[in-house]
């Protein structure tokens, strides 16, 4: 809708750092007068919905610095620079729980705040899981425990709070809808 | 997890906008080595799925300038300073879409980007919407164009990516797993 764009006149790069950059936009909003915009850019990343072969969501627990805490959320990260987003699913699910796929679907896309920043995540739903005993390393900054959860467990995490990102939340709405389309 | 914590060294306000905030801290890991984390403060925001009498669903389209491109988002926004989640849901509502409810039933919160971002969004289910004549202005920064779809259209929109944002297709599976519900 070209009515509603908002032109660019000046932007500024404040910052670049290891994951993310910060630029201010100064704009002209569709009715002619200025205003500006803060936004983050960020590289997209991939998140992977994975029941292991006892039928239990894969999860994985990190403290999140932002908020000071950990959260329980699936296996998810960054794409590196011109990887594949499929690679990218297989490289976390294997580095992060350990575990390897016979078969990656793709589910959905999702921009997770796209008031101020431009992060896209890509969600697989992964099948035919094996552990793997020498699985690839973490990233030496990554520190994760990993959880293997029920459905019913799941939506328990969720009500505490436990459960608290956008993709895990999705990601367990998901699971529910296959459940219930089985039953049908 | 205590063990999985990681200790604040130092922090560095970066810069400070109208709406976000970054800081860079530097942080001691489980292992003891050093690393840096990217920060964004966010203040938080609220987002309402909301059926019309017509059993549609209330979205809005709006440019956002961190894609350079409109996307179709269930009504939105940040929180006021000190307000109520509940009275700043109904805020939202009345001001981007002219409608009012009876009731707001509280669905879910969740963190958009735990990785980089304190962001939090409160989601709500708004019934017995009524259109109201004279109802409160936009901000003065914000453009936006009501749209009404049924289930399958918003489907539609998200095969389509048009839909293409946590909040909304959080929203649009919600509703998906109501109506499975509804059937039973």
């Amino acid at each position: 809708m070209e009515k509603l764009e908002e032109k660019t006149l000046d932007s500024s790069a404040i910052f670049s750092g290891r994951v993310i950059s910060l630029e201010v936009h100064e704009v002209e909003l569709p009715n002619g007068r200025k205003s500006t915009r803060e936004i983050i850019k960020h590289p997209g990343a991939v998140a992977i919905i994975a029941l292991t072969p006892e039928n239990k969501i894969l999860l994985v627990e990190q403290y999140r610095k932002a908020m000071e805490r950990t959260l329980v959320e699936i296996p998810a990260g960054k794409l590196e620079k011109g990887e594949d987003v499929m690679d990218s699913a297989r490289r976390e699910l294997e580095e992060e729980t350990g575990y390897v796929c016979d078969s990656l679907e793709y589910v959905s896309g999702f921009y997770t705040s796209p008031g101020f920043a431009d992060e896209l995540v890509h969600i697989f739903y992964a099948s035919g899981l094996t552990r793997k005993e020498d699985s690839a390393p973490l990233d030496e900054d990554e520190f994760v425990e990993v959880l293997e959860l029920t459905l019913p467990e799941a939506l328990e995490y969720v009500k505490n709070q436990k459960i608290y990102d956008a993709k895990t939340v999705y990601a367990i709405q998901y699971l529910q809808l296959r459940e219930a389309e089985k039953k049908k």
